[in-house]
C-alpha cells in the first residue's frame, strides 16, 4: 500500500516547533508507511531534525515563512497569511500532495481553513469537529464540538452518520450506539432543535440510534457516538477538563495535608496516576475535523510530542480505511 | 419578626415521607422563627412525627390524599391531581398561607406548578431554576437550569439580574460577578442567542457583568452568577455530577487495587472525604425556582433529611431579606 502523507504544521501550538517535529519523527519511526511533510520555518525545523535519527525517505520539509497566532481573527488570518505553515499545510491536502494535516495551532483558523482551503466532501453541510472523550468504559466520540454554532436538525443527523463511520472504522466499534444529548431521557423532552433531530434520527435505518443521553450519563460510557450541536459539545468538552482538573487539585491537596496523608500518598501514588491517566483527554490524540476532502486533525494547543505522534498515526488508519469514501456512501444512502 | 411559613411536600422524592418529615423537624428545631406545614397523607406524617420532639406551635399537618409520581406528565399531573401534596403545598403559597414550598418531587411538575399555581412576579418573563454549584472557591449560582428551553436574549438579562439579587442577599456576595457561558472568552464568539445577550448585558448598569465564561473555567470559581439558557445549564449541572462521580469511582478503584494501596487508603481516607465534600452538589440544599410570588425550592429526588433541613432554613433568609421585593425593584430599574 502507498504511503500516507501527513502535512504537519510545525509552527502551531505552545510547544512549536520542538515538540511538533519530535512527534512527527516519532510517528515516522513507528510506522514505515508514513511520509511526514514538515511545514514551517525551514531553519527552525532543520535545527530540530538535527537531533533525531530517521529514514530520510519519510521526511520532507515544506518551507513556510509566516505563522498564524492563536489570537488572530481566523478568516482574515487564513485569507491573508498565504505563506503561513497552516495555510500551506492545508493547501498540500487540497492539491493532493498530502492526505491529512495535523496542527496544534489556532482552533478558529483550523476550522475556517478546513472549510475554505481543504473543502467539504460533496453532500456534507457542515464539517464537525469530533474529539474522543474518556468515559468509565471505552472512549466516546463527541460530535460536534466547535465548528458550527446554530446548527439545524439535518446537520445533527449528518453528524450521527459521520460519527458512526468514524467509530466503526477508525476506532473499531461494531455497530456504534448513537445518542443525542438531551435534558431528560424521555422522547418529548428538549429544545426545538433536539426534538426535531430526535425525530429525524429515529427514522434513519443505517445508524444504531439509541435515543437521548443526559449529560450526567455521558461519563458512564454507555454510548459511542454523542451527537450535539457545537455550543453544547464545546461546553461538554471544556467542562470535562475543568471539573477533572479541579477535582484532581482537591485530591492532591488532601494528600499533602499532613504527615499521615503524605505517607498514604506515597503508597497510592503510582496506582492512582495509572488509573486517572485513562481519564485524560490528551491521551486520545487530536480531534478530527470530519467531512472534508482529506483529514484535518486539531490537537491541543499545549500538545507535546506524544499527542502529535498519536495524531499522525491516526491519519494512517483514516486514510487506509478510506473513511471519506465511506462517509460519502453513508450520506448518500437515503 | 413574624414566622416564616414553609409548606413542605412530604410525599415527593425517593425518601418520602421519612426523611422529608425528619428534615422539616430538624429545621424547625434549629430555628424558632419557622412554622412548617407538612403537606401529605395524614397518617403517614403522624407516624413519622411520633418519633420526634418539637414545639407544636411550629408544626402543622395539611392533609393531602394524592401523590404526583416522577414519571407523570407534569401539566396533566398539576391540573388533575388537585389533592396532591405538591399542588396543595403550592396553593398554600398562592393563598398567602405559606411563604415558600420545599419539594423533592418531580422537577417537571414543580416547574409547571410554580408557574401555574404560585405564579410569576409581575415583570418576570420566565422563572429560572437556579442551583448553587461547587467550585474551587465559593459556590456559584447557575441560572437557568431547567425551566425554560429556547430562551430569548431578554430572558438571559433577567436571569442575570435575578441571580445577582439572590447571590447578594441570600448568599451574601457583595457586588456579585455575572458572566455568560460561552465557547470562548472573546466578545464576538458564540451562537446568536449568546451574542445578543452579551450586548444587552454589557449595557446594564445595575449588574456587575464581567463578560464570557468558558465551561472549562466554571469550576475555578471566579464568577458568582453564571448565566445560560436552560438546556446548557442542565448539561453543566448534570455533567458536573457525572464527571465527579466517575472520577471518584476511579480514585476508589485505584485505592482498592492491592495491599499497598489499601494501606495508603486508610491513611488518607478521612482527609480525602473531607476535602471532596466541598465538591458535592447536595450540600448546597435545593435549587430555588426564582421570580415567583413566593419561593419554590426543588431539592434532589434522593434528598435526605439534611438537604431538606437546609432547604427549609434557606427559605427563612429568602423571606426575611424580602428577595422578591428586591427582584421586582431590580427588574423595574430600566
Amino acid at each position: 500500500m502507498a504511503k500516507t502523507i501527513v502535512a504537519v504544521d510545525c509552527m502551531g501550538g505552545d510547544n512549536a516547533p520542538g515538540e511538533i517535529v519530535k512527534g512527527a519523527i516519532l510517528a515516522a519511526n513507528k510506522n514505515k508507511k508514513i511520509l511526514v511533510k514538515l511545514v514551517g520555518i525551514e531553519d527552525a525545523i532543520k535545527a530540530e531534525l538535527a537531533q533525531y535519527t530517521y529514514d530520510e525517505a519519510q521526511v520532507e520539509i515544506v518551507p513556510a515563512t509566516e505563522v498564524i497566532e492563536t489570537a488572530e481573527p481566523p478568516v482574515i488570518a487564513i485569507r491573508t497569511k498565504t505563506d503561513s505553515s497552516l495555510v500551506k499545510a492545508m493547501k498540500l491536502v487540497k492539491e493532493g500532495e498530502a492526505h491529512a494535516v495535523v496542527t496544534a495551532g489556532s482552533t478558529g483558523a483550523t476550522l475556517v481553513g478546513g472549510q475554505l482551503l481543504v473543502g467539504r466532501i460533496p453532500g456534507v453541510k457542515r464539517p464537525p469537529l469530533a474529539p474522543l472523550i474518556p468515559t468509565n468504559k471505552k472512549p466516546a466520540l463527541l460530535i460536534d464540538c466547535g465548528a458550527n454554532v446554530d446548527a439545524k436538525p439535518q446537520n445533527l443527523v449528518q453528524f450521527a452518520k459521520i460519527g458512526s463511520v468514524y467509530m466503526e472504522n477508525v476506532i473499531g466499534v461494531k455497530n456504534p450506539r448513537v445518542a443525542i444529548v438531551n435534558i431528560g431521557a424521555e422522547e418529548e423532552k428538549g429544545n426545538a432543535l433536539v426534538k426535531e433531530a430526535y425525530g429525524l434520527l429515529s427514522i434513519e435505518n443505517d445508524i444504531n440510534f439509541v435515543g437521548n443521553v443526559e449529560a450526567r450519563d455521558i461519563p458512564n460510557g454507555d454510548v459511542d457516538v454523542i451527537v450535539c450541536e457545537a455550543f453544547v459539545g464545546n461546553v461538554i468538552l471544556k467542562l470535562y477538563e475543568g471539573v477533572g482538573a479541579v477535582l484532581l487539585k482537591k485530591v492532591k491537596s488532601a494528600l499533602m495535608s499532613n504527615i499521615k496523608t503524605k505517607v498514604g500518598a506515597l503508597l497510592i501514588k503510582s496506582k492512582l496516576k495509572e488509573t486517572l491517566k485513562d481519564f485524560q483527554l490528551e491521551q486520545y490524540g487530536g480531534a478530527p475535523l470530519l467531512g472534508l476532502n482529506g483529514l484535518v486533525v486539531k490537537t491541543h494547543g499545549s500538545s507535546k510530542a506524544n499527542e502529535i505522534k498519536n495524531s499522525v498515526l491516526q491519519c494512517v488508519r483514516f486514510n487506509e480505511m478510506e473513511i471519506n469514501k465511506k462517509i460519502q456512501e453513508k450520506l448518500s444512502d437515503n
